[in-house]
């Protein structure tokens, strides 16, 4: 079975596209008709994958433009699936002939090959590269604008890039007010700095570093979520681990919650302005694989670019020969700054389908006259 | 959307059955003709949860006899769906009326009420309960069956048990060799006797602890996995936030990745006895959601028993006003040893299902005469 | 891909087991919580599988007793999956091995022979006998009583068996009252007594009839189904052609449509007792896929049972040579009388998942206290 | 619910666009890498949907120029989803205010406004129209260059159309050479053309007629198709009455096995050069819901275009009353020889999913060097 290029149940999200092909594009299927929408809801989003300063990621490309096929019309959606896309620019024939036969280290192409018998698009990785996450970001801006009208926020941020780390306690305020006036997408805008010598650092050194992106999603339903086999928490990690630089997600007290006591990990329910909350959140706002009402707290761990001009040793598959190879182009020498918008997509489409199929969100947002 | 009981595309799996009610079973829909396979190829994984000393679980139960009752004919799976239970003995009515309108802190009993509007059977976490997962184990009986048949051998153990952590490089003939020796599942049998330690210590306080089973698949062929939204790696994390305990998952290098330059995480690939392998398996055997033909090596982080007899906080929704609770009944003071075929069994399934969408494992697994 | 046990994207049925194996059962997962059910529900709808005049069906078997293993608690359902079973009785072994190696005409037995290998459990047909059908009657039982809170009223009758055919109108009092006084659930309780004899002259001669099951579904609302590829007449007909001898669907005016001129064929718009209405049917209730608020309409050719006891021409498969068969058994010589319930279960059940995902039945029926 | 908008398992097809919106597109997942494949094999599908005879269709439109946008490189199918559309023309605004608030008979104006709240893209009946079927046509183009590969062939032909019937027997010759010779698509060129005189005669009175496709699918494996729920019948009968005319669907003798005797009606087995068949093939080729070898017989019944320029009775939705509707433009007398190449196609694509799905296509269809 090679069709997986759907995910989610009701909000649904098929991918197309290539890094050198033609386009980049996605059609959402199952968003409810009657949310308001247009290219630019959807390209401002995409906008937010270009970090201000050049220098921390790979050379500056030509801005993507959205098109919307389908799906709204009259300004609204209007139930049917909306298609939208990027044309691709700058695909340069040839550049790619290096790594038709030597797989990069860290990169998908050696097991692509195999699978697809050698007939894959293997320019810029084709279906593999980290440009496909263009779709998850115009998928996300649908996403964020429906969750917003039930009044669901959803605010990613770096908290490490290489061995630098956010330690103090990041308030919500601060995260929605700086994490876009940092570069590196990090609201500590001290330990923001630091994120970004550790990035000119590696990068001057030909080499890559990675980072932990923090996400947190606001004033989720109680019971959001299915049991068993479609847990809310199942679901995000999913979607996180599709995002193909993740390695590792946790949530709430994370891998940390292994080593503390129940009494400790337990969050203890209490009233508080007539609502249930609890007074601590290692739950990281799920229990059982449905939302507690808490804040959902999720935090994906980013290997650094596989991409680097290091010379790296890898084998010639034509000539079943080991060699060295030197990945050619300029590169980006973290791509933290640029997976924050994504893992914020990311999440916001897994909420999406899990609002709609708790029945939170309605099949039409309302009658229109 | 209710319906959440199902996962897998080609070998599909669907629960059903409550803790207190009168089973748990599981419909396995996909699974090759041709499989020899018995109740008791069954029964010996789902014996595998009972760790042999009682002392460091909850009270010991009734042994949980499985029972087929399809999709096996002469002693072949027939292609047909396989339905296999066990029956729910021990059931004592009125146990859990103490938790009807209390919900116990670190389970789902809130967030179920909520979602379910009270009609949920609540009886000991009912659907949500831990005992779900001996479904998850008769499933995997069934998958590593036919994965070994192919070759593909999947073993989970014990590697973090509250603050006891295993140390040393451990080899796969020691985790073959030595899981099922100790009691806490650990193949690293000295650090196991702390594990031991560990946990009577947290029991005596009427408290628990939690822990990280790490999870390796060796012989996994290339190009096993689909790319974008069923990568092998985000289905196989899916699966083990499913399992209700799992707060943390993480491949390879995992969250240190995130710490590591490109040039020390990139796997470089080398020719060994005429196969192409990687010198290093920083990316747990998994590259772009395809497999890369290394070991897959996946950590789960288990969070401390939420069931402990020391009072906590809570509320009583039927009042709306706050409460101490102090759980009853006999609990286990860490789950991990039960929770290492389930780990097992889980990353099996996965394995199943994708072995077969890429071609690996035929339809028929033979012609009968 | 050997999965295709389930059906339904909301209120999602999974089946299992073999016409001579342990039992005949099914999972209906996605059933909203709060319906009052009980087995007995179950089994009253089960029971009319067995019409009251043997000598019209087959050899009387004992009767199914219909057993619930799961997501019912305190007599209503819990949102959780419900697993329902009838077990088998009455298997004498060795009664069917003259079908091992030649197939029956008409029958499944050599098709499932070569897709399976010789694995399939081949006894009475195994999974494609049509003792299979109780498990839809199953389903059916609690897709009728939660359509039945809702007000939809489902109903199928014969109107078809061999030569003989209802001709008159038939009101829907008359379906209500007569369907089940007459043996062959005909409502026309004259032309049943014809259809009666029809059967019987057909089995005085070793042989079978076949006939048309119509089914009509009350009180639908207004855009129930889904465009494109989820048509609610399309969802309908893949259903009815799952039960094994449907070899012909039609909707309205069904084939007759072909005949007519657009404006014959046209339902007209008109507005009575301030509702909208057609002033004809002939679309038999669907329009562009989605239900129209006028009654839905379908009818289902039922092929002759193939089981006859005269001798009929096959091949013996082990030999690879011509011979000839004469099916051994006490066969139904008509299967219109117990396919009319099984056709009402399967309009029913495509009825029940339609409307939960058109938002008309939500996930809770309702708030407990 | 409201995604609706995917078909398929293995070899899954999206649909996106309106009728008057920007495009009508599709996405093809899961079509496996190594088929030749262009734009002009899709292109040469999608004009034979407009027939020769500009007199028995609606005015000429421009031709529909395919582009492909992803899925493609080096003339083959690299495994990745294919995107492929048609740009919409001659979207003349304003033309359908008509209809905004007054709903043609026939067609889904009026289910389309209630269920979509008003928000739905009317013009020219938006995802309802007969033109998103040019996304079958394009999906049918993929699926019979696969199969053709493995040797299947698919071949729809018109043998109603209003009152005229094909009444010969058609050799598989005949259909090959002459369907398209004719305008109507009806290989008996006699019958043709008193077809051609049927349609005339409707459109010279505003009036519209309908007909019956006939499809045969050549050389279908013995096995193809699954048992329980996605029998091959029944994903045939699905795609169907997913083209939005289709009123019923029968296989082999259809209907007319109701009448008769199942001595009749079973297809004896025998065997012709070494091989297994039938004698007979009053089941079409499909016996348990798999493919018997024997060539597969489908009829679909279409109904007359319900666009008629003939005064029609409706209501006036926004004023609640009832009015005089006649639908402006110029309209197709009949579609059936449009219908032709999209029932060919919706066969096409249900029989490339299930023999991918019986394994007996592979997921690369040859080693690339």
């Amino acid at each position: 079975m090679l069709a997986s290029d759907s995910i989610g149940k009701e909000f649904v999200v098929t991918c197309f596209g290539e890094s050198h092909g033609r386009c980049v594009g996605v059609v959402v299927d199952g968003c409810p008709a009657g949310l308001p929408l247009s290219e630019r809801d959807i390209q401002e989003e995409v906008d937010k994958r270009i970090p201000p300063k050049p220098e921390i990621v790979s050379a500056r490309r030509e801005k993507d433009i959205v098109e919307v096929l389908s799906g709204i019309f009259n300004g609204f959606t209007t139930g049917a699936p909306i298609c939208t896309l990027v044309w691709n620019k700058e695909v340069i024939p040839g550049e790619y002939d290096q790594i038709k036969d030597v797989p990069r280290p860290g990169h998908a192409d050696y097991p692509a090959r195999i699978k697809y018998g050698g007939f894959n698009d293997y320019r810029g990785g084709g279906r593999f590269s980290g440009r496909i996450t263009v779709a998850f970001v115009m998928t996300g801006a649908i996403a964020k604008k429906l969750l917003g009208l039930f009044g669901v926020e959803i605010l990613a941020y770096a908290v490490e890039i290489g061995k630098v780390k956010v330690e103090k306690k990041l308030t919500i305020e601060e995260i929605r007010m700086n994490t876009y006036k940092s570069a590196v997408r990090c609201p500590d805008l001290e330990r923001a700095k630091a994120m970004e010598e550790e990035i000119l650092k590696a990068k001057s050194e030909g080499d890559s570093v990675g980072g932990v992106v923090e996400c947190v999603a606001l004033k989720v339903p109680v019971g959001v979520g299915e049991p068993i086999f479609d847990s809310l928490d199942a679901d995000i990690a999913k979607m996180l681990f599709d995002v193909r630089a993740v390695k590792g997600v946790e949530f709430g007290a994370g891998f940390k919650a292994a080593q503390l006591r129940g009494s400790e990990n337990n969050d203890a329910y209490a009233i508080r302005g007539g609502k249930i909350v609890t007074l601590t959140n290692n739950a990281g706002g799920v229990l059982g694989g449905m939302s507690s009402g808490m804040p959902i707290v999720v935090r994906a761990a980013i290997k650094p670019t596989p991409s680097i001009s290091k010379e790296q040793k890898s084998v010639d598959l034509s000539k079943m020969e080991e060699t060295l190879i030197r990945v050619r182009g300029r590169h980006d020498p973290c791509i933290v700054p640029k997976a924050v918008p994504v893992i914020e997509s990311a999440v916001a489409l897994v909420l999406a389908d899990h609002t709609i199929r708790a029945g939170v969100i309605p099949k039409v947002l309302r009658e229109k006259k």
